[in-house]
């Protein structure tokens, strides 16, 4: 059996986290596209697919939202350091 | 000189990227709210701090929301798993 089954506070809980869930996806996926926008552009302009100076001060800014929004910052650091990765990732395919 | 001297197109979908970045944050910390009254109510309930069932359909759940916004589902995958780890490790300090 389920914990859900016992408590039916848990379940609306869950509820609440799963359409949490489903909008940090899309929120990512408009991220994914608007980072593929920048490929292009970079690409087109002949820029460098990597700018390791926007990546720290991005890294800078979500640590400060993180602790302002009572999140672990490190957690946070890791997050968009695997976030950036894929970006660069993309941007070196382009 | 950064690039972003360069190309105001360029400057102007980065400024796009830090408002959905922002968002994000927002939205872990949000999720992490949740999942820390979800703790307390294990607790009390006397329910164990992980549940590895549920954890499995999330993970489903958040590949398919993925692949039909477009998004590598393995990249979302490993984002869940790293998040669903914080969260047990939480769960199991409280």
């Amino acid at each position: 059996m389920s914990d859900t089954k016992i408590n039916p506070q848990l379940l609306q809980l869950r509820d609440q986290i799963d359409v949490v869930d489903a909008q940090l996806v899309n929120l990512l996926g408009q991220r994914f596209g608007l980072t593929a926008q920048v490929g292009v552009l970079k690409k087109e302009n002949g820029l460098e697919a990597r700018d390791a100076e926007r990546e720290r001060l991005q890294i800078v800014k979500v640590r400060k939202l993180a602790t302002d929004a009572g999140v672990d910052p490190d957690f946070i650091e890791n997050l968009f350091q695997s976030l950036l990765k894929t970006v660069v990732k993309n941007h070196q395919e382009i």
